[in-house]
């Protein structure tokens, strides 16, 4: 199966919106095993979008098209679909019907302009929307199935899931695809390139492939097979020795985040948190507390942005800020000491360096950082020399703070 | 002039990676007065390549295509553009210059695969690269003109800003386009829409453009004009009743954000801030340290995840906590004044409230927060009933409490 998408917008084309829709239409048609080998985007423009219709349907089975099916008079895709099929635009009683009772559902008065999301060519099936007020329609064009869906991500895609993709699963052969990510940092491109050497020798069928994704790095293997029970188990065997040669440089996998691990390791462990932080300002707070349930373990953050802070709210020596300067590992040791003494966690983790761009010095130039973290029984101190700017050298901070965090609790029992 | 963007790379096509770089070039050829009605993504095959140049010829005078000019195998896009001008791959001269230059200047070893980068079909014009080993090329074909840049943002920007645009700028009349953006909140696009009826009135050349960008509105005037004075005039009109129609609910204009905003007036009054987080958990902290100069005015936060955080850093009465609960306009003004109290600020402001998903109940549901903002002469409280999901309330309450600090900064002498 050859399949394309027809992005239509004059956002799009403007560049206030990024196409986000074709990026997630192209994961699920890949991981349906569908080919797709073009993208097109036109504007609201009816003879634009009936020529880029006639154009993919003579390269292609099957047509996805997203954007201009809302209620006002820009949106023209539904005409152009009638221009498309010779077929005359006409209320569709199943769409009339839609409407009616979405206005019902949500207890609102519909605009009368939103009457014209009714209207279809008159050879097209409906496609239902279960969480807005337009619905969708596919009809076939030159021997091409063409399905129109809403350019609103989260209507698109609860309608691509719902019916498009099972209609496409249920026609044809596809092969079966399997992919298996593992997350990693701290190492280059390169390296891992030679590491996974002939990982994947004697199984054609699997290939890698690395994405970067600052300050992470995604190791995917994919898997493209006739049969579900051969794609399994090349996935299977071909991960085992890709997770065995990566060991401990592994710290997501599959859907997993850095976050997500650390707070099942909290949740797991039982430990408690408190943060005391310099130069991310709050970042890293802002991270383990994105996570609903967070509240169970992170007792309280500290964001001791100035001296003064750092002496009165952790206790850090006004002697010790002098003679040492706030960036320095006997700083970061006492404001990770401070914070666990003062909040009763069991573990504490403080940051002190220079995000820049200002600030910086030839001994302690941008993207120095001393990350301490205090236990019962020790507090360590380690120096960081991050590059990047401002942004990059926070981000990579709070990456390495978690990290930490992970290495640290799962050494615990 | 008619435009359009050809992006080639296989990971666009795989929903890998989302297409950013079409809608930044899609911008930068709109503010240049350049019609855009086409867009296409292929994968990094040659054959597909040259067939959507030559469809592309025939639609366009000029193609801006961008990806696979790395160094690695997969890819093609040289060899795809030598098929096109049935022109052969050589080595560049220039482009080899370049190669030498830059690992000079990096100071490292080029891996001998970066040698591919320096072939480009034989008739093309190499476009230089500042900021990585990839040049890129162009060349005229069928009568249109071609340019081929890196897939990596950073250098398609720089390459498209320094070479593309002022080549584009320089040939052939242009329409002179003028944009203005005004940025609101609290504020329904149909009010909007209502409250400018007219705004425009007498100006054929001006329209209004609404942007959601939760929780934000951007209300965007274009103007379209054949003379560079009658675009300025003409914005500058509308510019000026827009602005008075929307009057204070304009927190921002053009490229300004809450964020910058609120810093220049901190800078400006020389108010010095803390913080006191609950629900935010850190997010208010890091959006005021993203910006670089924030250790002036902002001295500490303090994420009080935990009853005990609020009565041992913040003096909130344990007997309040318990009679109003944390979620409470009384333990929010105790936190502010705390807070204040505690780092010496002028201003402190404190959150407390329910992201959800879970701790919601009947009378607060999730998306109540309160919020206080402490002075020297007094303390008050507001309460906001935010909707959405745990990242979108605590994303619209970081906005409202930037902007509350917008309205007290202004009122200030």
């Amino acid at each position: 199966m050859r399949a394309a998408i027809l992005s239509i917008g004059d956002e799009l084309l403007l560049g206030e919106v990024v196409d986000t829709n074709a990026s997630t239409i192209a994961a699920r048609l890949y991981n349906l095993g569908v080919n797709l080998p073009l993208q097109m985007t036109v504007g609201d423009n009816i003879q634009d979008i009936v020529e880029a219709c006639q154009l993919l349907a003579g390269k292609s089975d099957t047509v996805i098209v997203t954007g201009g099916l809302g209620p006002t008079v820009d949106d023209v895709t539904a005409l152009a679909a009638a221009k498309l099929a010779g077929s005359p635009l006409e209320p569709n009683r199943e769409a009339l019907a839609h409407l009616k009772d979405f206005a019902e559902r949500v207890a609102e008065k519909l605009h009368p302009a939103n009457d014209k999301q009714s209207l279809m060519p008159a050879s097209a099936k409906v496609i239902p929307n279960l969480v807005g007020t337009a619905c969708g329609f596919s009809l076939v064009h030159d021997g091409c199935r063409f399905f129109f869906l809403p350019g609103v991500p989260g209507e698109m895609v609860s309608m691509l899931d719902e019916t498009v993709l099972p209609a496409l699963a249920s026609s044809g052969r596809h092969k079966i695809l399997r992919s298996k990510v593992f997350k990693v940092s701290g190492i280059s491109e390169a390296e891992l390139d030679a590491m996974l050497q002939g990982v994947t020798e004697g199984f054609a069928a699997a290939s890698i492939a690395f994405c970067v994704n600052f300050p992470e790095i995604e190791v995917k293997i994919r898997v493209v097979a006739d049969e579900k029970l051969t794609a399994d188990k090349i996935i299977a065997i071909v991960g085992d020795k890709t997770r065995n040669i990566l060991g401990s440089r592994v710290f997501a996998e599959d859907g997993e985040t850095i976050d997500t691990v650390v707070a099942g390791l909290f949740k797991k462990t039982g430990a408690t948190l408190s943060l005391a932080e310099s130069c991310t300002g709050g970042l890293i707070a802002k991270r383990i507390t994105d996570l609903s349930g967070s509240s169970a373990y992170f007792l309280e953050g500290l964001v001791t942005y100035s001296n003064r802070a750092k002496i009165d709210l952790l206790g850090v020596p006004a002697q010790l800020l002098e003679e040492k300067g706030a960036v320095s590992a006997e700083v970061a040791m006492a404001m990770a000491r401070g914070a666990r003494e003062k909040s009763g966690s069991d573990l504490a983790l403080a940051v002190t360096g220079i995000a820049g761009p200002e600030g910086g010095s030839a001994e302690k130039p941008v993207g120095t950082v001393f990350m301490a973290l205090a236990g019962q029984e020790q507090c360590r101190v380690r120096l960081f020399n991050f590059h990047g700017d401002r942004e990059q050298v926070r981000l990579v901070t709070s990456f390495a703070a978690l990290n930490w965090l992970r290495r640290e609790l799962l050494a615990r029992p």
